[in-house]
């Protein structure tokens, strides 16, 4: 797609971090890139995990060159045993969109659901089944951290196609400045070619 | 000092990242190398923020090549408000351990607080009046972030250095391998210099 939004969508988490790619157009329609999960060995150290997951997400960039990161907003209400190791693999990720140029934005679950199905308390199963069709997919993608990345891509390419998404988008006011830059240099680009 | 552990102490946080590099001897005694903090702005994208974070702890490894690196462990339970910027920034200051190929370690406040003042429930005053003892410094080394930071790095070296140390102590058995092959190693380069 020429015109089209590259997306990078990271549902992070240590020991199995989702990524998924999408392009965007402006009238909404997507296609899928690429879809995948990097996973660390449980037993392994905390730092060696976290660079074994850097690399990986590294690896997703350098092949498929996204013009924007989305990455799921991470809360300490979440399930508590898991929560710090997702938290610092979401730190990895962000760390990495910066240092490649990229804009990089976060969502949280309920602004991801509501993106997808039109409601923020629609289950996982309704997300997958939604991302799964607008993607022309057969098959829901597997497993469910790579399904959920791409449900934060197509989200953050939509919430930012919908007009006057801007400050009156909740919670999402922090995100919006690199978000709408990329989006508006992603057209530019396009339009040069 | 020839035969020292050189250890970076970091205090993870978004706003104020505490960065301490002390020198430990065998006998316990200890020589500070160098204290300050990393900062980042509260209004930039939190993406820009961990990068700047990761700009300055490369600065800090790349002057004074520590031999391991230790980390304040976060927990959810601790100040909701900023827990998540801690712990995004403990995965940036352990994937740099590992991407220079240092071993790093997580030590809890109150493993800090026992190695330091030789109880766990001790305040943040005694805590920094004893390093300062320790290190013999004139003041106490400000911000508060910056003493933490240096705490950390005493107490990783002591507790790596503790006759016995090992899967007995509390916690720390995940951390202990790269730690005790990071002393073995200093040990080792010290012999042959």
């Amino acid at each position: 797609m020429a015109s089209a939004l590259r997306v990078l969508g990271i549902d992070p988490g240590l020991t199995r971090c989702g990524v998924g790619v999408v392009d965007v157009a402006r009238d909404r329609s997507a296609a899928l890139v690429h879809v995948g999960v990097v996973r660390s060995v449980v037993d392994l150290p905390i730092a060696e995990r976290l660079a074994t997951i850097a690399a990986g997400l590294r690896q997703v960039i350098a092949a498929h060159r996204p013009d924007v990161v989305a990455v799921e907003r991470v809360f300490a209400q979440q399930n508590r045993a898991t929560v710090m190791g997702t938290a610092q693999a979401s730190g990895v990720a962000l760390l990495l969109a910066a240092e490649h140029g990229l804009a990089a934005a976060t969502h949280t679950p309920s602004e991801v659901k509501a993106a997808i199905t039109g409601y923020g308390s629609a289950d996982k199963r309704q997300v997958q089944t939604m991302v799964a069709r607008v993607l022309r997919l057969d098959v829901l993608p597997q497993p469910a951290d790579a399904a959920d990345a791409l449900a934060i891509a197509l989200c953050h390419a939509w919430r930012r196609a919908a007009p006057g998404a801007g400050a009156a988008v909740p919670g999402g006011a922090d995100d919006l400045t690199p978000a709408q830059r990329a989006w508006a240099e992603a057209e530019r680009a396009a339009a040069r070619r």
